[in-house]
């Protein structure tokens, strides 16, 4: 792509010392993402992998589930006076037997038509989207092996090194071998980037796997680990009062503050098996 | 409010050890936002300064400008089937002399209607319907000054001390001195909301202040600063490339990576006064 980074001159400030330099950037541009031809979001995302997100996209918003529900996808050449192509509007064509997503998506993926908004209705709205569930994944995973992965994650990482300026997400096997690792200037992009990947290789749902972030856990995150069949989200950091919430209404298990042999797991701790690292 | 933390439990572990323990959260609810009646958008946000991240939002988008544009603020009761209010959906009224906000105006924001979507494009949207402009503020301040800053943000934070889980907005006036902070799930939110109590105090254009955010400096947080007329954004880490872009652009002094007397100036270097801090 090239457009992944981009290079831009800085005046460096260090204790009374200031000096011109070149830096480097991650790169971040709008990008629309198309159904059948018609308009249904713009994000601003880091280039690349771009038919990933959108397919991920649909996954967490639960229009498409498998392979088979993507019939094409596709840069929308022409969509600039003069004929050109950005490569940032992608057009998903949906397989006859998929339903177009309804315009107002967004909106009502936080609500229910009728009802007040409020994090109940937050909760119901991805139970009745959902294609599987995630609560009887008979996955275990030992603390020796959750600790592996931020280091595994870290060093996966090769935008963010250059950069300082990205978010990551990590897919991860039951015995945390690496699937796949996304970076993004948006977290909730490289997560649907690295789902977008899985779905396109066949992989939904992602049983037994695990998912990690590098910052924070929202319900949004959430939202789409449950979406994608993953029964485990991890975080560097925090997780939000509704994204425990959705964890537990869904049967995920979420672990948060996730550094070395450290963490904390705000529900679903059955698929933890506690050891003793102690010698 | 009582709802800017949530009480849940955890299972920490600890090299070895693990312990049942209660913990605090960040809480996160989704809120509708209306304008007229009319339901324009749904943000994740903590609850609490509902109304200035209301109005703040708008401010951000384009539709009002100074306090005297917005009529009045309530949450909306009986949006819930027993009539009840959730205290998750904000109605603004508008003066008569304000236009209401086209209804697909998210999208709108980042792209022109016939153009192909592009970063430029985006730049010519935040142009077209700023209000003010930065480029002329006359604000100089030093890095001496600017590097007393992000401590002073910390210390500001109250919820983060408790969750962890909490970006930071935090508004500074020429000497240095804090006029506001606010703390969201959201960065964005907590953007909005400084800026939304800016305005209801009838403070904006918000000349000669800066603007200082916990996280990473996307084009989005450039935008917000440019519409409140705030002349400098100052950010803990990286900028992207179109945060950079849309800066230098609308003449905002953008700084990156700001921790202590180190920092990075992406561009409008010419408000930062050089000082040697060595005896």
């Amino acid at each position: 792509m090239g457009r992944v980074t981009a290079r831009r001159r800085v005046l460096r400030v260090r204790e009374g010392d200031a000096s011109y330099r070149p830096d480097t950037l991650a790169a971040e541009e709008p990008m629309e993402i198309r159904v059948g031809g018609r308009p249904l979001t713009v994000t601003m995302r880091t280039p690349g992998d771009d038919f990933d997100l959108a397919v991920g996209f649909l996954v967490s918003e639960g229009v498409v589930h498998t392979a088979g529900d993507v019939a094409g996808i596709r840069y929308c050449a022409g969509a600039t006076a003069d004929g050109g192509n950005t490569y940032n509007v992608v057009d998903v064509g949906l397989a006859p037997h998929v339903a177009a997503p309804d315009a107002s998506l967004e909106r009502n993926f936080y609500t229910t038509s009728s009802c007040g908004l409020c994090g109940k209705a937050s909760l119901d709205a991805v139970r009745t989207t959902a294609a599987w569930s995630v609560a009887q994944d008979p996955l275990r995973i030992g603390t020796d092996t959750l600790a592996t992965l931020p280091d595994k994650l870290r060093a996966a990482q090769r935008v963010f090194d250059t950069t300082g300026g990205l978010h990551a997400a990590g897919l991860f096997g039951p015995d945390g071998e690496l699937l796949g690792v996304r970076e993004d200037v948006g977290r909730h992009n490289a997560v649907d980037k690295v789902i977008g990947h899985a779905l396109r290789e066949g992989l939904l749902p992602l049983r037994g796997s695990v998912l990690m972030v590098s910052g924070r856990a929202s319900f949004e995150l959430v939202q789409k680990a449950v979406m994608a069949g993953i029964p485990v989200l991890a975080a560097v950091s925090a997780p939000s009062s509704l994204a425990v919430d959705l964890a537990a209404e869904s049967g995920l298990t979420l672990i948060g503050f996730l550094r070395g042999a450290s963490m904390n797991v705000y529900c679903g701790d059955e698929r933890i098996d506690l050891l003793d690292r102690r010698p």
